[in-house]
């Protein structure tokens, strides 16, 4: 059985919307770690380890008091620093603590960094300004889905699935016939994907108006661990920039526990942005898509649990970008596991080799 | 993840009420071994192990013949004493037995030993006079628990979570803000809690008519590993014993699996005793008591199952008891396990190290 | 807790009832490996890896186009040999195939070889021409069972259980009190249980409107792995072959992973065979019997699967059969895990020794 790569901890990962999150208690677990979620008094977004230092009671399930936090188990006081102020009706001041995350909050997205706080560096956030932007509008939420982390990775940064998963929707021939570039640097793996001249897919048709012949970009940055952002333009064939119309997806792929993952989206457009029915209508086809695509991965999950050691994959150009992305995240997971185990975890387990492909 | 730690084996358990074992076998895994329940003809509680030593089939299925079971795969008949005397329709006297394990039954209980036979003593069990004493009555019956053994203990040995966990019956401010006296001896932990003008918690105030000022006494006993009662005296403030009213709990702490636990009880008392109404109120309260506990229990093994390995805790006073508790039952583990492996057990991996209380 | 005995994989096992197969994709997991049922154009029975090379996905869900299947993730395309014969919409032929297993399509069953294809031997399946002789007609199926196989085979191979499993339908006391004759040769374990001048158990006294006394014939044969058939044959006391009514019984023992299994059945008789309302019965019977087989195997699963290390059975004259089957499974196990581990392997831990029988 194949066990999953050990999960980055050293990122940004999206640990919630903005709008879920208030003085509501809020359970969600981040990398395989329980993280209470909640506002502060003035307003600002915290997370701490949702398991209290006394017997390990989850924290979410206890009283929101100004700031602190009342365990419900036995009366711990934890404050926002997760620091312990007290235990209520007692007069024990314990030295204890939990983990409080670090967490930027922007755009309408609450980041959370779950590994070393350190090393968290708010300039590896990608720009996702469009989302308040006054040009722009968009629908968002988030899908649990039962699969390891990098088969939704590798799920985005190959779209030739469109062509044979969604092929009611988003998806048609041209997808995957039109070949990708690919650059990347640093933490980031980039493509383009430009068809020229093609049938519009049935989604693009409805919510445009758009006729075939069509041009239609997809340009995809995946900034690793877990996010991934794609520019999308569809247009009358032979119109430049900034003609047509312009859509753009975020997607916060957090790891929640090795084999289960929570798949953030925002789908955003630049156009008829006050067309309510147009919103509503985006975001059902945006879920319905998505749910083709948790259904697959979640078959695919077991394929790859049950496999037997040493099964080798075929890969091909269009893999490039997700080859890439994969070897990202073993590369930073094997730095961070550190110089003592490296030669082992050159590969994940869980994905095999790539062959026949260079990249 | 958090292992359980080694289930004690030498020790009574409550295996049943006595009410519950008749003709009809009954399956109820105890420490975890499958036990087969029955009378004998003469009324004998009886207890074997529920695995033919043929194939292996639960000999609870079978069929019981005067005091022999006779399974009911291929007919193997297996008497009182787990002895095989014969095959149903067949010549063959195969030598072959099953564990038969100690029992006792007293004042309504079944009490059994899951170990070693040669080491039960029946002084070891703890004086329940009361559940058939004149004077008192008593409601009482069984619930299932996911959630290992200690932490039942331990929920016990520190009545503090009352205030949080149970505010609308049994629980006030007052319990957390009493302070506990704990002395233990062999294999006993004992605590006292006496709250003195306090105000009286609803369940109490219901079914006593009391109205505040009261005191409230609570003085509980573990008997290591599996047994627990609660002392309880409810007065108006300043008087004397034996005025008041007096209740008492007796909890059967039994292991099922490593990771899940029978939780038997029963609740009595000495006023009212012909109340039928009240007896339904007092178990009515009880299960919605107990339901709590396990809610929140069922949570926490979640919580220690899956922490990582070094978790360490924070301890204050009203742990003292617990503490002892969980000590008394690693030391009985510890020297079940021999001295072949003593060093690594302890402290049990699944509750890590208490810090800051003298105990 | 007991492993299951390693799988044999060099084996006929029953895939498919060929009325199962046809031009859709089907997925059935055999011997822990996903495989991919369905028929070519020209009718010919296929059955290859249900994973694609590509990226695991089950080509199961794919699309069939002619002899090549689409894998419905990246479009993958495989043909009838498991090799990859281009990919969708793309100009890459990559070098990759999936592993084509060995089938043989007789007599309405669709027989399949999981192992080596090197040693696939059809001249080790047994002769099944009674499936489709003129003669005879027969009702079958295909039941799950959440079981080892080793538990169906020793079910099988020792009868006696009828008596107490089935006594409402083709047991009574006669099974368990007949003695077999047991012979083996090879692969093959057979027994012959002749019973005389006894009373017609329910099912059969319906079925034929046969009045006691009558005589009763089962002679089994195991075909190691996977293959059990029973002769079946009833009569009026006395009388002499061919006199009386015939019955077959072929059950394909396939093992789906290491603990679930396919419990494959075809029911045959030489009587009324165009008594429809009759066969109609017979198959309602046979579910009947099976699920009464299913209940008792899946509880002994949980006892084995729980069971400590060391327990050891009992065993008597009427497992002969059923020990020499499981050491005929056991002896080709450890043939196929070669001499590096063949010391381990001489009796699985699944079913621990058997004791006190000369076999």
């Amino acid at each position: 059985m194949a066990s999953p790569a050990r999960l980055v901890m050293n990122g940004w990962y999206m640990g919630a919307w903005a709008d879920e999150v208030g003085r509501k208690l809020m359970q969600r677990w981040i990398a395989g770690r329980p993280v209470c979620f909640y506002r502060l008094l003035d307003g600002t977004v915290n997370a701490i380890e949702d398991r209290c230092p006394h017997r390990r009671f989850p924290l979410s399930l206890g009283r929101l008091d100004g700031d602190v936090i009342e365990c419900n188990y036995h009366g711990y006081r934890i404050d926002g620093t997760g620091g312990c102020v007290g235990v209520a009706e007692q007069s024990d001041r314990p030295k204890a603590s939990v983990h409080r995350f670090p967490l930027v909050e922007r755009d309408g997205v609450v980041w959370i960094w779950p590994g070393d706080p350190e090393q968290a560096d708010e300039s590896l956030l990608p720009d996702t300004s469009w989302l308040t932007s006054p040009g722009w509008t968009h629908v968002h939420g988030v899908v649990p889905l039962k699969a390891r982390h990098l088969l939704l990775v590798e799920n985005l940064l190959d779209l030739t699935h469109e062509t044979f998963l969604h092929p009611g929707s988003i998806g048609n021939a041209a997808v995957a016939a039109t070949p990708i570039d690919v650059t990347s640097e640093g933490h980031r793996v980039s493509f383009t994907r430009h068809m020229v001249g093609i049938e519009a897919p049935p989604f693009y048709e409805k919510s445009m108006g758009l006729t075939s012949p069509i041009d239609r970009w997809q340009d995809g940055d995946f900034y690793a661990p877990g996010i991934f952002q794609l520019n999308i333009r569809l247009a009358p064939t032979g119109t430049e920039e900034p003609e047509g119309f312009h859509m753009k997806v975020l997607y916060g792929l957090t790891p929640a526990t090795e084999t289960e993952t929570h798949d953030f989206f925002a789908l955003g457009r630049d156009y008829r942005i006050h067309d309510e029915e147009l919103s509503k209508f985006q975001l059902d086809q945006q879920l319905a898509v998505m749910k083709e695509d948790v259904d697959a991965l979640e078959i695919q999950e077991v394929m790859v649990a049950t496999e037997p050691d040493g099964v080798r994959e075929s890969s091909i150009r269009s893999d490039v970008a997700g080859i890439r992305g994969r070897r990202l995240l073993e590369k930073m997971a094997a730095k961070e596991a550190g110089a003592a185990a490296p030669a082992r975890r050159t590969r994940p387990a869980a994905t095999g080799a790539a062959t026949g492909v260079a990249t």
